[in-house]
């Protein structure tokens, strides 16, 4: 079973991730984590996207980092645990790259569901839940970070075109992509994934 | 006018790349560059496929950080400098990814033809110099680094498979491409690398 939260910066999707993989860690073996990054290889990655010394870079290299970055992930990481009958959660994944890439950069989606195949492996989630938080109520509780990285520094139209983009993928993919009302309390938002996933997994209450 | 120099570690490329550049630079304004590398975001991407510490690199990871970092050469350098007229001379250009991740660690060549189209922004070079050299012969001459990189670490077959990669492309795209013996002094090299330019540029003697 793979799960991915996706959302914009400060929807909760994070806090969700945490809190779905300690639910079901006692059910299952959990490998909890984040895309990009969580590898060594990921991790450097990450540190060439986020550097806010790179504001030249172009769109499509952005994307192909990401992917590369994912790529890393899932071979070293996700389809290991998978494979061994693990739970997986992920903090974003493939979604988080057309929503961004996509939508926000506007890049060719056929390219971006290519690109996102190339570095999924062909990995799809089974189970995708994505935080629909309106953006002033993200922005309020991501505001306080003093240092913004390179793509929280991007414009409110950018951040309005990725809220659309995850809304579009939720409406195209509506069996593996359930759409959670973000703008509510943590532990309201917890309930309701909680009692989606017991049915789902027939896990006891 | 796009020319790139293509070969294995040691088969005398760069040189023959630079001899190029300072050959052409008499007649057009020229940029040498390299690839991996040359910008800051391609450098970086660069140091982390360099790095011995990244054994566990997996091949397609490898592949879409190639294209990552081709993809801003190209936007960020090459593409420009074309557009203002300019020749552009690159060492090593796709056709390293299609021989060293098609060819060497056998990735299928129909997801490296996209990827690298991808990486290139569609750029494909007007003509490409393979300088074709024995192996033990490039070996000689790299054989005095006394800290191999990631790939300068790889298995003899490997590289035996990345050698026959190159001739393989040669063969497929003889208009583009124009294998060059490599087992004869620089000079020699560069001097059928200038008759070849002389004509085919227009340029004089």
């Amino acid at each position: 079973m793979f799960i991915t939260f996706e959302g914009i910066d400060g929807s909760g999707k994070s806090v969700q991730a945490k809190r779905c993989a300690d639910l079901l860690s006692r059910h299952s073996p959990v490998l909890y984590c984040f895309d990009p990054g969580h590898t060594a290889i990921g991790n450097a990655v990450r540190g060439i996207l986020l550097n806010t010394a790179h504001a030249e870079m172009d769109p499509r290299t952005e994307l192909l980092l990401y992917a590369a970055a994912r790529s890393q992930l899932v071979t070293e990481e996700v389809l290991p645990f998978l494979n061994k009958g693990g739970i997986v959660i992920s903090d974003r994944f493939y979604d988080s790259t057309t929503a961004y890439q996509g939508y926000g950069r506007q890049l060719p989606l056929d390219l971006i569901r290519r690109l996102n195949m190339t570095g999924a492996h062909d990995l799809v989630p089974d189970l995708t839940f994505i935080i629909d938080t309106e953006l002033h109520t993200a922005s309020g509780r991501v505001g306080r970070a003093a240092d913004p990285d390179r793509l929280e520094s991007e414009s409110q139209a950018f951040k309005q075109r990725v809220q659309q983009g995850y809304r579009a993928i939720a409406e195209n993919e509506p069996e593996r992509c359930k759409l959670i009302d973000g703008n509510r309390p943590v532990e309201a938002i917890h309930r309701e994934i909680r009692s989606f996933l017991e049915e789902k997994l027939n896990i006891e209450k």
